[in-house]
């Protein structure tokens, strides 16, 4: 049933032939019985010369959701090519958030020309979200939302619901509120289904509410709603006065943006705001160029650590044969650490205060790592290299060496990598950036001085 | 208003002097106000040994909420505390879901328990879901839907949602069936409000439902809810036959599971399901522990390459320090292209067709980084290491051969990074294994191959 790539592959094959035998008729049938995304990812396929014919086909309220869900690009291309009356009916059908998303996406002319068609609400609306800093609850509200009065009975709201209810985003949670617009309390549409039509909404609303305000982080505003299984949160502002909503999809969409930009800060990426393959070659460029030149830069000092012990080195040439190997085992171990921690951390599972007792946890793992991987390496070193491949050289003592150094390598990665996302979120980092590339880098120069220090030590170099 | 932490400390100091003072009736009043999932991290916080009684002291049905949300120890705890008829009075208040993931967690003796003081309807419905794949959609679904006839009017289906809505997880969808089960249509609660008494339900259905089966991937479910904006998705059997529905808050819940399966998965861990500090450190290192097994034990290609070139480095030593520069900065190419092909296939934004636009994206991409890295690291290595830090033997041409080497690697790694994740999915293995540790260890080998080649070449060696 969701074989989704298949069933839009046959569509698409099926909308060319219906266009190029100019069923518009049919192509209007085929649409109705799709949802607005599939549409879109379907004209996208389809390519931008039959789209607008295409969206001239769809009713205006279908129009509309599938404007929505159109990439930028396209969206910007149907703009240029709508006149003035195309224009404000779209705008008509628009949810406010929805407006202002395609409002920052549109360059200087097209926001002009949209603002013009705009109805005068909805420009001061748009004017008004478009002031809240772009992480903030306040610049991905609604302010569409159906508000009560408490005094008003359970047929009175019904009465409202069907008044205005049809313009609304979501009609499921219904916001209480005074006269000065304070957030009063708030009931389900199931409350009042259940409730007797001359109940007053003060005696069957919850006045418990959960709220966020205007300038709240928008990632937080998500966790929460996914915290408390919430479909909407009700936002207000400084002096408590219901300004707008944030419905459970729009949480979605924020909490897999936020995912993927902690996946590309966790690789050493800058985050972009694009999907994948629509984000052309230059700009992934700048995103990718800026930490692999950092990170190469800092590899300078392992290449210094790597000099200094170039006699050591060359008196016992052997040893050079397991720095990759050493190097590669701490940096994935201080990985498993970091991202472990980092992703607690956005799921509000550990916070700073937490330090000591993830310290002391990832130390009994990573001695129990360490302790496995040492011993293993010793049996593999003795084994192979010596005895199979004939490798005189690996004597006893550098089995030990190596297998030494494995083992604090491991509890080394580990606390660093423990510790340091959780020190970032302290001093107000971003602990995602603190991932593996970074702490890898870390990681490599100190894993060389534990080597040579031992090899020194216990090789008399 | 989202303080969460401050406001929850400040909480469990005024509950824990309540329940000294010995205070119920105010706890009783203070636990009526919050939300029931930071009542049950509230019980957590205060400790196994006063959680009884801070639980009795909740109202039946809240009561049950928290029960849901509490980490399975702290609900087999209660569960063995409970009298047979407190345990009957949290079930009878479980919607079927919650029931079946409970069940999941405890051990057997538990079970019996459980089941032997449920209903029989809920015993067969629970014994039902557990018999679908652990990732299946069945497996998540509730059984408890509203479904409507198509002969119904509009003022019968109120009728219907006042009688039996009150048990249902969610009235806001409602599911049109006909006498075999078979699901005919959907509509909103928003569309029945808006319609007139006497309408007939078949006439303001929507009967081009989108629904899954049981037996599809849970994750692609709750990617289609996402996708659609819906707020519950129909399941239906192989017989098209109603049997479930899987709602958002549970939506939600698997795409974080999964994510977060996904980030153990990239960082060379097997998946936990247990948040972080939870899990023990046994079970962590389980989990840590096979792959950096495999990864250290795979280090042994490119220690055997060392040791081939070890003539070689003996000739030239200071080739050996440009060593972790180049894997770390090969490793590092790779993990971006991979990290970003993985997020993108489980966003569905690309498959596996599009291997050669992606493989042409990520090879322009690295060229242009290549030509970038190296051109720094040419000059940093004349004016650093030759200059400043007077290494005569960085010459002009160990500085190409180097500056060489970063260019094809980066171009390797990328090729690497972007298709394996692409091929794992085509074969059907999880592209998130594929990240950055695995292709890693591939780009350490091939980049040694590479640099000793072209300094043998360039160098005579």
């Amino acid at each position: 049933m969701l074989d989704h790539e298949n069933q839009l592959e046959e569509l698409v094959e099926e909308i060319e032939y219906l266009l190029q035998s100019k069923s518009y008729a049919a192509l209007r049938e085929t649409f109705l019985t799709m949802e607005p995304a599939d549409i879109a990812l379907l004209l996208e396929e389809t390519g931008e010369s039959s789209m607008p014919i295409l969206y001239r086909l769809l009713p205006k309220e279908l129009a509309a959701e599938v404007f929505v869900e159109l990439p930028s690009e396209n969206q910007e291309m149907l703009i240029v090519g709508f006149s003035n009356a195309e224009l404000t009916e779209v705008l008509e059908e628009l949810y406010l958030d929805d407006a202002v998303d395609i409002v920052e996406e549109m360059p200087a002319s097209v926001v002009i020309r949209i603002l013009d068609q705009a109805t005068p609400e909805m420009r001061k609306s748009i004017n008004q979200i478009l002031k809240y800093p772009e992480d903030s609850a306040g610049s991905i509200m609604n302010m569409e939302f159906l508000s009560l009065k408490k005094a008003m009975t359970v047929s009175d709201a019904f009465k409202r619901i069907r008044r205005i209810g049809g313009d609304m985003e979501t009609i499921n949670m219904l916001y209480v509120t005074d006269s000065r617009r304070k957030l009063l309390g708030v009931l389900s549409v199931r409350d009042l289904l259940l409730a007797d039509e001359e109940d007053l909404i003060e005696d069957i609303m919850d006045p418990n509410v959960v709220c966020a305000t205007t300038m709240d982080d928008k990632e937080d505003v998500a966790q929460a709603l996914s915290r408390y299984d919430f479909l909407a949160m009700p936002i207000v502002d400084m002096e408590n006065r219901l300004v707008g909503i944030v419905t459970v999809d729009d949480a979605m969409d924020v909490i897999e943006e936020e995912t993927t930009e902690d996946f590309e800060k966790m690789a050493a990426m800058l985050p972009s705001d694009k999907p994948y393959l629509r984000t052309g070659v230059i700009d992934t460029w700048k995103a990718r160029l800026p930490w692999l030149m950092i990170l190469m830069l800092s590899a300078t000092f392992t290449g210094i650590i790597l000099n200094h012990y170039e006699n050591a080195l060359a008196a016992c040439i052997v040893l050079n044969a397991y720095i990759p190997m050493l190097s590669g085992t701490g940096g994935n171990s201080g990985t498993q650490a970091s991202v472990a921690v980092i992703r607690a951390l956005s799921l509000d599972e550990v916070e700073f205060s937490d330090v000591l007792g993830v310290l002391w946890k990832e130390f009994r793992v990573a001695l129990l790592c360490g302790l496995c991987l040492g011993a293993a390496n010793f049996a593999k070193m003795m084994l192979l290299d010596r005895m199979l491949l004939g490798n005189n050289e690996v004597t006893i003592t550098v089995c030990a060496v190596v297998c030494l150094t494995v083992m604090f390598v491991v509890v080394f990665a580990k606390a660093v990598g423990c510790s340091l996302p959780l020190l970032a979120e302290k001093i107000g980092l971003d602990p995602a950036v603190m991932a593996s590339p970074f702490i890898t880098t870390i990681v490599d120069a100190t894993s060389l001085l534990i080597y040579f220090t031992l090899a020194s030590a216990l090789l008399g170099l």
